[in-house]
């Protein structure tokens, strides 16, 4: 039948967004390692002037293209890779992306070119690259070697073992286009040394491909400000530098350790709460294709951005070609220069990549999926990401739907429900300090929450008097700085079809006479549509009152009692602006002025942000703003609502060690409105009716099993349903 | 210790906050009937001319009361009664309340008063009064039963079968002060009801104790009005009614009921992931009184508002000495009179009371520790509620913390992690149509979450094209009417004390001239705090813009790192005003015109609300507004914040046959802010750290069985650690 075919349809399409597989991504490589014009090597080289491969993943097929394949059940377009190669060892280094294709045997590349070129000193960094970082921090350290010596009590950059330092560098790298210098803190090395700054900071130019001509521009040492090490080095040992003596080192000081410590009257030496499936798992997962409930879709995680829906499915019907999460900023405030500099991109920071293992009854519960990830960055051979994503279902603890009808008279007529169970696709993006979790919960009744949640350790400065205005002391010397976290996302919504309006609700008050009171009057709001129909008024600016509904609709497809097939979407989220509008690395991240904003759909529009606007935010390739700024009429076509979400983060002593989840999760929801005829959880049989039978005994009405089983409960579901007086 | 005598203290102190016993109950009930000037009667007996108890809860003792046992280990206040009694025999009838102690032998009854009198016609209704509501429906129907039996295709409200008609009355009782004269809205009676208006809507005043002398003020019929029933029969019998004909009732059209319809890719008919605690419960509850990771409370629900924690309290420090809830309301819109008359104000309808029992699996997890409530409203004896509330342990199916420290180069320094487990304290109150899901949630790491979900039936009344200004049809006939939910709370926070003061942080952008690139600027936020001295300027109105972080502090007290000890309130919430201000009913609900409000403590002002405000919101025995009127300085004084939640809801087909809960959540966090000096989840030793060892083997440490237990996983912990070059 009809939805069978959907169904296999769906499964037919899902190849076409699965990640490169290791076998694609060797032949990808050995294509391009055999054209002689790129003279590619390997990336590991201990070099700067060499021409490699950089980055290497899926490159998603046009969207008709898989539309004939999702709808039809055409054949799937060939896969094709996205390769970045840094041309190095050129006269003029550069950059440049290719499509290479038919995968898994590549027969051609082809440029993949920006609006604007992709400047070189853009590029994300490399493990090359840093390891001249740590080797002119060699140099530097070993200068001011008794500088930091005496003031950490002991510890060293090098020649140290269990009394070392390390560093922590922050982005953007300069002050505007073109540049490529990085302010860098030195930290001590523990556990959890990202707060433990030791309040040096250094700020080395870095732009030449020869390390050998790379200068240090500017150092700051307690709160002061030197040209160079040497000048430091010599007004420390004059007097002119008040010397900073931190307290020792105590190794059992667990401050940023998760050891535990302290005291509860309750027991935790024994495991709390857990998830078990004691009839089996009710979902399907087939490579990247997951069936639950109603829903189906496929999933990839993106080097850059990371984790990405598509085709996503409810019934058959689609509800979404897309819903990729683009880009994460957190936007730092301080008193030291790195923290005044630090505006991190986290798409330039390989967000996608840095999706490490996610351990069982932490990071997700037990009877997760786990499934392993592949990537393809700085390196010679794929990389294995053991466990990097989950999918379960999960307990809510509480009811989808429940009603308990009284008859007032101490019994009742009937009581029914539904236990609220909910699958999520997870992944964790650990990006230097902090670790984002990043959820997709798809419910049984059409809805999906798409959330994200902050944990792992904030990013800290060293501590002065005036760091207050920019955030709290959690630590001796230690101050955590305030910043905002904004999270971009792409929701490529298709309801009911392709073409889709969009329309915002709020309330209007009215006043007239009542109709059976004259003299007396109605007060009562009445709901007051507008429909956007070009792009500029469907862009909605942070700061501005925002809508009480958002509303995307197919104007020609309407349900069962003729209202217009839609979905809106809900937002959960405390995001604010960073920046005033045009200021400087504000350009970069012009999708953050919007809380929503809605573009016709183009394929060459596919992301908001990429791998280049962290190192050159001032002259971003990809500019959000730009997809706008044609201000295309949206009546019937096909839509994308692009959603920012996030939290200004003040840090507090709570925060120590890590950011915990509670309270730090915002996201959207995307929620059928006259989308289905009635809620499609309906479709469930887990639902329980009881009702009051002969004698009141009560009939309870259920197509699960009576008894749970053994692990949960062996008495079977019982109900009363009376209250008595007593 | 001290902790320990603390922790006695507070157990000592929670049977000051225990509902009243059915043993408590009764002597009160014998105390007062054995008053001879009372003369009390049954409260069944079927007639209004009676005096009668209608009410009787707990009432509260004094605050400094209450601490001298709860911090000094004194004695507790002696238990009192508080007992609202209806006066209907008497020259004047009146209502009039009781405080009666000492309990279980009371002694004494004083009266206790509100600032305005209680007008007799703003008591709640009673089954006596509701008894008369249905025979002069009875008459009514019988007038128009030709009329009833036609458009209803064989319903009918007597001599009916399986095709009786039901009804649903609204409030306000009345367009102002002293009625009580109440729209009703016939439905068909079957499985939810409230979803089948037929079209028929009848205003009956019924103010006079003598229900002889009730009348029909008009009638409503397919969207014309009509003086009375007769005036309505003739018009249809001549034809100067169009005759509205509802499709006949099909018993196995499902659209209001639970049952199952449509189908699933993936199997339903088993039960889905179920929680278990494989080494027992990590939470004690003690009567009313509970323990869990550091927290400890007492809980209670008041008969009239519901859900009540007090001297809630972490690591034995008191954060709040109550939180409770105050009140919901539901503001409607519509085409119909009844529609256009709905403003529900939930503590006149005894939302407290209306906590029926909770099924184990659906409303709460199996494992739930499930608590009986004791009532006595509108009786003669207690009633038990079987299983009205339920305390229950969970995890969260992810972390509270985690970070994974990568190395960098394919290994990593240490992971560590702590599951997210949650206490969670819940009632639900099924307040006519719609169940509240009222929870309590405690974090391990000191946040405290306060949340309601809706789900239930909608209040729907008859189609109308008209009607769609104010709604969606959900079914032939059937618009469900849009309308605003609006919860309130009491918040009396004790912040490391009770003497604090509370201000408000937003950002400010600074810009000043780059220190170490001079002739380039810095542009940066920095915080703003603005301390508000007086009630009036810490009262937020809706539509203004609201802070950042709401703060509460000590400002004597400061942690470790010389910081404030504070608690922040986090908003989830969509709720925004629903009336004009001082419009009519609006004053009955001035509390909600602020999001937050703080104010002095005061023992007087211990609701925001009354049972009084649904049938009297035009001059309420309680306003909010008065507490904050005299304006009083609120800088290190005995504070509580109010706080309002909600959310527009515009019903829509997917609310059928029930609203479900995802996405239609809303409530607040309540954080701690530089309280403790770090994280307090760090004393749970349900912490998993894994280091890379000897031969990369991970280490894992723990302090938990390595072992969940059969029924979760017989496999240990394990975790690599190491992503690999494939
Ligand atoms: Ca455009
Ligand atoms: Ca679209
Ligand atoms: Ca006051
Ligand atoms: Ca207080
Ligand atoms: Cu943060
Ligand atoms: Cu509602």
């Amino acid at each position: 039948g009809g939805a069978s075919r959907t169904r296999d349809w769906a499964h037919h399409g899902a190849p076409m967004f699965a990640d490169l597989t290791v076998h694609e991504m060797k032949a990808v490589r050995s294509y391009l390692h055999a054209v002689e014009d790129m003279r590619l090597t390997s990336a590991s080289s201990e070099t700067l002037k060499k021409n490699s491969i950089l980055l290497m993943e899926l490159h998603i097929p046009k969207k008709h293209k898989a539309l004939n394949a999702l709808d039809r059940g055409w054949a799937r377009p060939s896969r094709q890779a996205r390769v970045v190669i840094q041309f190095g060892d050129q006269t003029k280094p550069n950059i440049t992306e290719y499509i290479v294709s038919p995968l898994p045997t590549p027969q051609s590349h082809e440029v993949r070119t920006y609006k604007k070129p992709i400047t070189f000193e853009s590029r994300p960094m490399t493990l090359t690259e840093y390891n001249f970082i740590i080797k002119h921090l060699e140099i530097i350290t070993t200068k001011a070697h008794k500088l930091l010596f005496e003031t950490t009590g002991g510890f060293s950059f090098t020649n140290c073992t269990n009394r070392c330092l390390t560093f922590a560098d922050v982005g953007p790298r300069g002050l505007g286009p073109g540049e490529r210098r990085t302010w860098i803190i030195l930290q001590r090395f523990v556990e959890g040394f990202f707060i433990h700054p030791i309040g040096f900071e250094v700020l080395i130019n870095h732009i030449d491909l020869d390390p050998e001509k790379w200068t240090v521009e500017k150092v700051w040492y307690n709160s002061m400000y030197f040209n160079s090490v040497e000048e430091l080095v010599d007004k420390y040992e004059s007097g002119e530098v008040e010397k900073v003596k931190l307290p020792d080192h105590d190794d059992n000081d667990f401050y940023s350790t998760y050891i535990p410590r302290g005291h509860s009257n309750t027991p935790t030496n024994i495991h709390g709460p857990k998830l078990v499936e004691p009839q089996g798992p009710r979902y399907h997962v087939d490579n990247n294709f997951v069936e639950y409930s109603g829903w189906s879709f496929s999933y990839r995680v993106s080097s850059s951005a990371g984790i990405q829906v598509f085709d996503l499915r409810f019934n058959g019907d689609r509800i979404a070609y897309e819903i990729s999460l683009q880009e994460a900023i957190a936007f730092y405030s301080g008193d030291t220069p790195a923290a005044m500099q630090t505006k991190y991109i986290d798409a330039g920071w390989m967000m996608g990549i840095s999706s490490f293992e996610l351990a069982p009854g932490i990071d997700c519960p037990e009877i997760a999926t786990f499934v392993d990830l592949h990537h393809y960055f700085d390196t010679d051979k794929p990389v294995r990401y053991k466990n990097a994503l989950c999918v379960f279902e999960m307990t809510t603890g509480g009811p989808l739907r429940r009603h308990f009808d009284s008859d007032f008279h101490g019994g009742y007529n009937f009581y029914g429900g539904l236990e609220n169970t909910v699958l999520v696709l997870r992944t964790i993006s650990t990006v230097y300090n902090y670790d984002y979790i990043w959820d997709f919960l798809f419910y049984q009744n059409g809805v999906v929450e798409v959330k994200v949640s902050a944990t792992g350790y904030i990013h800290s400065t060293f501590y002065t008097p005036n760091g207050l205005h920019y955030g709290a002391k959690v630590y001796d010397y230690v101050l955590g700085n305030l910043h905002t976290h904004l999270i971009h996302y792409k929701v490529d919504l298709d309801i009911a079809g392709q073409e889709n309006s969009f329309e915002s609700l709020n309330l209007k008050m009215m006043n007239f006479t009542n109709p059976w009171s004259p003299g007396d009057f109605i007060v009562q709001p009445k709901l007051h549509s507008t429909e956007h129909k070009t792009e500029r008024s469907a862009a909605f600016r942070f700061g501005k009152k925002f809508p009480k509904y958002t509303h995307f609709y197919n104007p020609n497809k309407k349900n069962k009692w003729g209202h217009k097939r839609g979905y809106r979407i809900q937002f959960n989220s405390h995001a604010d602006s960073v920046l005033p509008r045009g200021w400087r690395e504000e350009n970069g991240i012009s999708w953050s002025r919007y809380p929503l904003a809605v573009t016709r759909h183009k394929d060459h529009e596919h992301t908001s942000s990429s791998i280049y606007t962290q190192n050159n935010p001032w002259e971003p390739v990809v500019s959000f703003e730009d997809y706008i700024r044609n201000n295309e009429d949206i009546v019937n076509q096909d839509l994308v609502a692009w959603v920012t979400v996030g939290f200004l983060h003040v840090p507090h002593s709570e925060d120590i060690p890590n950011t915990a989840t509670p309270g730090n999760a915002v996201g959207f929801f995307l929620r059928p409105f006259n989308f289905f005829d009635e809620d499609p959880s309906l479709s469930s049989r887990s639902t329980v009716i009881v009702r009051p039978g002969e004698d009141n005994q009560p009939q309870v009405q259920r197509w699960t099993p009576e008894v749970v089983g053994h692990c949960v409960t062996d008495k079977p579901f019982s109900y009363d349903g009376f209250y008595r007086k007593v």
